[in-house]
């Protein structure tokens, strides 16, 4: 499943720099290399002597923010966020990062993920006289951290972190520092690095490094909050039942393949996810052709594994736009040749293994086969690089309602006609943990449970 | 000193409609013919079933709102807002109405005026937990209702403006009703109407009603909180020691002239500050001349009284913007004929008695009266149809700072000079107080005395 | 019928500067003082060395043009054009200036006006191999002048000129000069100067000299070529049976106040129309109020020969825009109050003289005639100052159809019945005459006979 | 080279479809496919009755264009364009397609390709009086066409083409049928085929005729004018000494992998090109990287025939804007980086053969080599799926100077150094005839010979 090909959508980018003389411009490349996580909204603060500078709009970066963009305008730290808007309206109100004025003075706020208690958090907070500016579940930490009776905001940004649950990573920025917040469970990516000069960099992910010329240290660890100021790196523990479960579905599809999560290459995460379908699910194909652009790692590693030969069989246009009007009626079956075609001449004949990260609704499958189909390929194999999809997340990936996951409501028979395939096959549970090497991983959405358990409100709206 | 030749800003105003089928057109309609009023950022918010849609931007209504300007959208209440920034720094951030979430529900804020305690209220509040979104100190009642502990909305709101100091009229959408709240002493104004239907109005001027097909009923009292709701019209007093000081300057200069403030025509009162001139300040000339447009009126009343035939010597270009930046160097004294030309016909050979409504900085007057000169003027004689402006206003009304205000600073001869007229002269404070008729009027920026007390960190900040 | 009410649409304005080193920007403030003669388009054409560039847009000259705006560009002649359409339809492709590439090299044309012969010309042209870029009549002189069989510019611009009939104002930027044309009978205006420093300008009215600091020398004369160059100022003349017959609604409406035609004040003018409207049509009234802002003047003048006094009471809303929609259906009827206001006081309980300078369709003044009532208006007399408007102009006013002109339809009582006026009357084509002081004028729309005959499919179309 | 990259421009994709009841959606969505082909300015136009509607503008097809997006509006013949400039300057004016009024009826043009004769042709036509409106040589035609004698349309097309030289497709719409005309070399590509129902479609390419729905029958054959009107399909020759030299950068680089040309898979020509420069050039490495997306193919084929394992090493950032400005000074070595990351993983510690279709200037073959020797590469061996480029084109593509072309003015060894390669080699001419298959090639850029002589006035142009 493609990016622009859109089943399932990021949530967020964050990414925040102290003490750069570049802050601007070094935080508007690393937003920018992590605009695949998000192309809402985007946007980009900067601390300038003691007042915070906000740029922010709807759409892309480059479209939407000019700070940072060309010439790096003074100040010194900066943060920036990408955004698909999970829970909240999509609006220029939701757009982050939100401005706030509180006792400590102006705080910009970047948030990726989700708070499960939300809801329940908004509620306490506006019966005690808050007040909210739009409907996004970010602006509760900053209404924590303004009533916390702690005179330092370190330590009133600690008591404030421990109310939250869910899956989540924040990025604040101070007059005084930037705060950078994981959760308990380290279910969505915060990193850490330093510039070669000792700028400290925060970001979802290593690709944002690179880019700004930062060298990655570690990852945030779980329930933890890193503070970069002019005093140096602190770190803090805000809660101790800590545990890692780290998203699998940043290493299925979400993160870029240059990014490193733990330490590891997602590029080669997915060509070893590719090996393990090929080995559990095999198949009579005469040619591997993946969806473009985040399955060819797996396909490649299938066609490895299996001997049958690769090939690009898909071609997707370059210059797609995220607004682009599906035709109507009688028309609307040519939608998906705007973004994909077919090369007639890798496929026509073939018996095609096809290879796709991951199945949600599994509209775009049967697309992507009916395109096969109608070039010639003599049959189609689809092979899917991850379990099938049961469960809605809660935790920051829009998974749409319970009752849009296919592989939940279908059986393998039922959703293989579906897609309109010869034969479908998921990698399994046991193939996905071996492939990724450890136990630390959320893998709530295949079935296996939640980490942090998740309120009857928030679960009955994801039924309806 | 016409509108668009800027010396003297009005603030904002506002406006609001309670169940009326056509609400969001008729907002739209009344605060359009508020623009005069703020011409820096606009918007509408309309209650459509229990949520609050706000639509607003930077510049003038027709360009940065949508809502309200065709077709008429469901809802059936709806406020509106225009601009000009008085407290709080021009962005998108400070446009009105604001939208807030609280206990209450969603609520929208239109403001009109100015807090003279807002900075000490802010920093209780902010100490106290609240979160700020802009800088403006329209944000403050919203968190005194918030917080208030009292159980209905109502009851919240009347604790909450007890604690407000200044000159203000705020209007509130909420779901359950709209309020309009005049300050103690009736400083700013807001009038109150219904239509023919019994849809209860609020306004800053009664050309709004009008618009908005209203018969106007009365002027919110100083002191009262008006409740339009299901169950009727409710009046509440949040002050008992009120005492009725309306602007001057709302006669003077800012509000339209087919409007009605105490039900007294701006209009006449004008023609009657012109008359009042002629007495007090006669001159040899040839012919009377105003300043367009809002001097005209004066103008004719000047020449009524003083028996010199009045003509139309100068001419406002139609089409000048607000954006319009002014010519570099040694090509800048152009700059005011862009915005007014001369009839050369008219003044040319003549002594000519220029009127104006008000003299602040005297700029733009000195480049009237050289336009006057270029084409021929034997001689010009100012009239100014106020009194000096010796005092910077606290209560809502741009007159940056106290070093600006040329009066203040200036002998009599001194100001002829920097202007360049012949002679000069102002309407005297009781000429003043003679047209307008009673005493219920704030004077305080003719050196009549602050009916609110302004605090120190206040007048420290107008005299920077 | 004041401009912004829009019965009557003034067609373009053309500005030229030549050897001024601020040509750009003088360009914009000459054009930009134009910007009442058309405001559907604008633009401002500046040469650079050996090339011409060309910034033009629909909309405002603010909105649609930078060039010239801030800085004065390198640059030293330059020509500006603000268009209303009146043949070609309304689109990108007919803002002008026009920019062609001709066997003189580049060349940037501004016309105001209209060819009667142009569909004949355009035909020819066309089965002689030229390509028009749009629809416009404007592109036949280009056309004529690169087929011209003449070595040099200056007779191939003579040869071409001759060939059109219509009345018409060009001005032509050319890397050797700037030429400025006027028709055979001066039909349309243009006038010339100077700046102090000697460099010559053209413009359709003397307020663009005005604002770029030339002083008028004299009006290009009918049948004339002026041009502009480093040898100086050349005169030549395309026509021998040249005949003034300038437009009498330049005077009537379209100039601005403060400009002269022949050297006459159009404000006196328009004051003198209104005198001798009084003597011919008196009326038993109390108060005079004219349509602002273009019938002021005519107002005044009634009011003075006719000793009723003169007020205010009729208000323009100054932030009208263009574009704004009409309300629909059952709100419509309040769509004029939008744009203008009655003043209560001044009208409340009077008879009325209300004055306007003309009247085509008739529709406005219905409105306005109701809004009076509104207010308490006991009588309404309406008074025009101009004749009765009978044919369609084709000589660049867009007066639609035959079928619209209200005048020409209805008989006086059926047109008083239409407005909904006590009594009507109209200035007499003799009145006029008298008023303007001479015979050199086309009065072809006051059913005096055009001047240039009228070729049969012209006719035809304007009777459709 | 990557399209992105972006050394070698392509210049522009031209489209046509007549006599089909969505032929505005079509031709939008076939003009959409070619937007490789061109990113600069867009256009759509639509046959409405006897009336030629154009929507065109700068920038990508989706943002410049509304005609034909999303509801098929009434019409059923249209042409698109999308434009890389080659000669003309960038602006509004060069836009197409251009819409002319000629004594045939409106007519609009969309090209693709070069004239040489242009500069020549053109001086003819101005001494003869015609008027271009831009710079673009796309208008000659147009005015042969319109200056022809012949009384039919068709006669004159086919009169008009003979006087034209150089490599060029133009697409033309009539009221009475759209004209597809090829050169007489067929230099620049142009394909026939029809949909289903029977609607001709012509194309720039065969992936605009898949997504129109149509199927593929032949290329437009050289020297060929096809005319696509109600009579059918009809077929002229307008030059008998025709011979097939297709532009062989068509093959290397500019079509979608998925077009065809001369019925040839450009997908598996790609690959064959990798192979013949295993063959060739081997080299001792441990991973096949391609530079994405346009050397994928390539380094596929080079993977497979040379056995080194094929990897993913770099990686494209697929939100990159055309636009986007380059970071200045200390900060422009991290430019690159914003377009392409390396993957650590692939290339780390490893000795890299880097495939690359083409190599002009040799700037980003030096960035990416940097690139992957910042992310640890031991070796990069650096080879190029085509020869030297060593002569300009001439024929529409744009390749600069002469001075630019690194392989022109470098010898083999001081090209290895600039690129920082540890080897480099290019395919030789004979490779590359081979893997084309016949003799029909433009190859001329490859030092080859130019099929149509050079006049000395553009060669020098390219020289300069």
């Amino acid at each position: 499943m493609s990016l622009e090909l859109g089943e399932l959508h990021d949530e967020c980018g964050v990414f925040g720099i102290w003490n750069d003389p570049h802050a601007a411009q070094k935080a508007y490349w690393g937003t920018f290399s992590l605009q695949h996580r998000g192309q809402e909204s985007a946007g980009i603060a900067l601390l300038q002597g003691s007042n915070i500078l906000v740029d922010k709009g709807m759409g892309l970066l480059q479209d939407a923010v000019q700070l940072g963009r060309e010439e790096s305008p003074f100040g010194r730290a900066a943060i920036g966020h990408v955004r698909y808007s999970t829970s909240g309206e999509s609006s220029d109100l939701n757009a982050q990062p939100l401005l706030m004025h509180t006792r400590f003075g102006p705080l910009a706020l970047a948030h990726n993920g989700n708070l499960v208690n939300h809801r329940r958090l908004r509620r306490r907070l506006e019966s005690e006289g808050a007040i909210f500016q739009g409907t996004s579940d970010s602006e509760v930490l900053a209404h924590l951290l303004a009533r916390s009776r702690k005179p330092v905001l370190t330590e009133a940004l600690l008591e404030a972190s421990q109310a939250l649950e869910g899956g989540f990573a924040f990025v604040l920025l101070t007059v005084e520092g930037i705060y950078g917040i994981r959760d308990q469970h380290g279910i969505r990516p915060l990193v850490l690095g330093h510039t070669p000069e000792g700028a400290p960099v925060l970001a979802s992910e290593t690709c944002a490094l690179d880019i700004a010329g930062a060298k990655w240290e570690r990852d945030v660890r779980p329930g933890e909050i890193v503070h970069l100021s002019d005093l140096g790196l602190e770190s803090l523990s805000f809660s101790t039942g800590t545990d890692l479960r780290a998203c699998a579905f940043e290493v299925i599809y979400f993160s870029r393949p240059d990014s490193q999560l733990q330490g590891e290459s997602m590029h080669l995460k997915r060509r070893l996810l590719g090996k393990k379908l090929a080995e559990e699910s095999p198949c009579q194909a005469d040619v591997v052709v993946g969806v473009p652009d985040s399955s060819l790692p797996a396909a490649m590693g299938y066609a490895e594994a299996s001997g049958i030969p690769f090939d690009f069989g898909l071609v997707k246009n370059r210059y797609i736009a995220r607004t682009f009007i599906a035709p109507k009626e009688h028309l609307r079956s040519q939608g998906v040749r705007l973004k994909l075609s077919a090369v007639k001449e890798v496929v026509e004949g073939r018996r095609v293994a096809l290879i796709d990260d991951s199945l949600v609704r599994g509209t775009t499958s049967r697309h992507i086969i009916q395109l096969l189909r109608q070039v010639g390929a003599r049959e189609v194999h689809m092979r899917i690089a991850s379990p099938p999809y049961l469960e809605p997340c809660h935790y920051g990936i829009d998974t749409s309602r319970a009752g849009e996951l296919a592989a939940r409501n279908l059986s393998l028979p039922e959703l293989t006609k579906l897609v309109g395939a010869d034969s479908l096959a998921f990698l399994s549970p046991e193939g996905l943990t071996d492939a990724l090497g450890s136990k630390g991983w959320c893998m709530a959405c295949f079935g296996k449970g939640y980490p942090v358990p998740i309120p009857q409100e928030e679960e009955e709206n994801a039924r309806t």
